[in-house]
């Protein structure tokens, strides 16, 4: 048998592991020096009290036959879902608990949730994205549609009403970019699929980030979101969950395709497929949605956001043209003197030991721009940043 | 955009449903009866000491910087993988560390692998099956192929050279039937297989019930297993995980189709469509795989074989044909009287109160037998097995 070819199509992602090589290279040479590692997505923070305690208490109802937990329902256990459609009501989107799926995590979902979609399909992606959107429809064997952001559209694309497609991905807060998308934006994105009876896959996985009030933190804050958009969040950096695994994705009864109802669809698909997601873990995920969780959580984000500050702050001495920051936990930046993404990435590795991203990993439209994460550690992060400060202030930044 | 349309064709299963429907009608009927569940696949006995403790101090490392855990490495801990080639190694099955993927549960890969073996595919599912077989392969739009088993052969069916097939699903010990594949049985299986180029899905879930010495617990204890078979387990009922979730999957380095890796393939489809499984689980799982965990999990699956014992002396009593009980936790009997599966359901929730599952559930060659789990309260188990030898026994059966 011949099985799935389209693996063959993957281009290997060479990006975190030519960041490991290099470091690891870098290290080997110079063992006395320190990394400040601005690089990875990964949170340093640990998970909050209110979650640990619920953690420990679930871990000891499976201690017990009288309260031991066998088989949870495959779309998640009903306060909880109930629990995140009250977080949604809290933003003045109401949902149904129905609505409301728990998952493993966003990146399992955006993967998982082509299945419903369909084979064949003509996938609207911007770039620079999250590698995994490419990689997943190659996969699929969907026909990818690559559409450039870039500095002068401040890294928002607006809908080509000439383009036709069946899945939109938006990201937004994006990464690797940071930017954030306007209501006016989402608008007219929500517009375009409803017009072109498209499908938005909605990355809502930074939304806690976001501070400014006008900015919508779910796709349902836009009139008629309900009808074209599939909602995919998470815990990881919410709430310090990379390592724990928990996300939830929003399917509204409302959203129909072919005559066939998306969130019926993806019931039966959780049903035959999955035997949902842990009872410990839906414990754990339950106590970020209580008013302590959500006190404790956004102690946590205040740590990344003072992060931010300091890379903002040492970017904007620098007159270095970035975005994000603000309402995203990453911040994107130009590399100064017209260096390119990897050339920027040895600059800083070698001269001041500091490590990013570099923007081409995340496609050709990265390429000249670099990623800072704001997760590392608050010590690390404001040293890097006046290492920053301190190799490119003053005039004639490289060439020094 | 037009979705998935393979999901129009899935049948709705009405079996468990209609289980819940029928006794929750009877007691209503009846709010003075106690009913004796035999029909649930799930566990009733609660987590083993060391995985609590270990899931208790997996929890203590969230909680602090020093010992938080972010992201996992997708296909698993190095010392969890490594800890389940370590357990095959036990069986005489030498496997590396990249073999061993970890996931969370059974189910959850059944589903997912197909994604692997792409589209279009012939699929042969022997039944009477777990029904996710057909549904996971009606989604992905495959083209199924039916084999009956019946008692005449065991429920146990060999390969039909005139037979061509892609991917093959075998379930030993099987679910629903408790039959057991001898190792004459899985070599005859893995020659064909190896011989027309099919992949075997083997289904070990129920592999730790296996009491007698000659029967393999694993598929590749029979040689050519590794070029042609993936092996999916599951401590669900191992080890009481149903609600706690994980299992494992070997994919060998041995085992290519058409020119490429299909553990390569896994890779690459655990690295873009996953995060990993939760740090927590993975450690509660690590300590199955000890020596004090598997003394504690051995302890538990001895009280559910008391249970068989119970049901099989009651069946031996009356004269009635199964199979499954001993090296299985399930125990398929065919129907007295010539009653249908449903038929008989209806009696024994009416005259004593025990809940089984109706054979015809798991497809028709079902029709006609009935399924006892053993997995229930001993207290239980023990006083359905006495109403059944009270109802069943003497001359006459149902017409007393």
């Amino acid at each position: 048998m011949i099985p799935n070819m389209n693996y063959a199509s993957l281009k290997d992602s060479y990006l975190f592991y030519n960041i490991a090589q290099k470091t690891k290279a870098y290290m080997a040479e110079h063992p006395d020096k320190r990394l400040y590692r601005m690089g990875i997505g990964d949170v340093s923070l640990p998970l909050c009290p209110a979650v640990i305690q619920a953690l420990h208490r679930a871990v000891d109802d499976q201690a017990a036959q009288e309260t031991f937990h066998g088989y949870m329902p495959e779309c998640g256990a009903p306060e909880l879902r109930e629990a995140i459609a009250g977080y949604y009501a809290g933003r003045g989107v109401q949902l149904a608990l129905e609505d409301v799926f728990v998952s493993s995590g966003a990146s399992d979902e955006l993967g998982d949730i082509l299945d419903i979609l369909g084979r064949e399909k003509r996938v609207l992606i911007m770039e620079p994205a999250y590698p995994a959107y490419v990689d997943a429809n190659i996969i699929a064997g969907n026909d990818i549609v690559r559409v450039s952001s870039c500095r002068e559209d401040g890294f928002l694309t607006l809908p080509d009403p000439s383009l036709r497609a069946d899945i939109i991905y938006i990201c937004s807060p994006n990464n690797p970019t940071g930017a954030v998308f306007s209501r006016a934006h989402l608008r007219a994105w929500v517009d375009y699929a409803n017009q072109i009876g498209a499908v938005i896959l909605f990355d809502a996985a930074y939304e806690a980030f976001i501070e400014d009030e006008d900015i919508a933190h779910s796709i349902y804050e836009i009139d008629g979101a309900k009808t074209c958009a599939i909602e995919i969040s998470s815990l990881s950096k919410t709430a310090g969950f990379t390592g724990t695994r928990f996300g939830y994705t929003v399917i509204p009864r409302e959203l129909e395709r072919g005559g066939l109802s998306l969130n019926a669809m993806w019931v039966r698909n959780r049903t035959t497929k999955t035997n949902g997601v842990s009872y410990i873990i839906q414990k754990g995920a339950a106590a970020v949605f209580t008013p302590e969780g959500q006190h404790e959580i956004r102690e946590n984000i205040s740590v990344y956001k003072r992060n931010a500050a300091y890379l903002m702050a040492a970017l904007d001495t620098l007159g270095i043209w970035y975005c994000g920051g603000k309402n995203a936990p990453y911040i994107w930046l130009q590399c100064p003197d017209s260096m390119g993404s990897w050339e920027f990435f040895d600059y800083l590795l070698h001269e001041i030991q500091v490590v990013g991203t570099p923007g081409e990993g995340f496609g050709s439209a990265g390429e000249g721009y670099f990623r800072f994460s704001t997760f590392g550690a608050p010590a690390d992060t404001e040293e890097a940043a006046r290492r920053l400060v301190s190799l490119l202030g003053g005039q004639g930044g490289r060439a020094r």
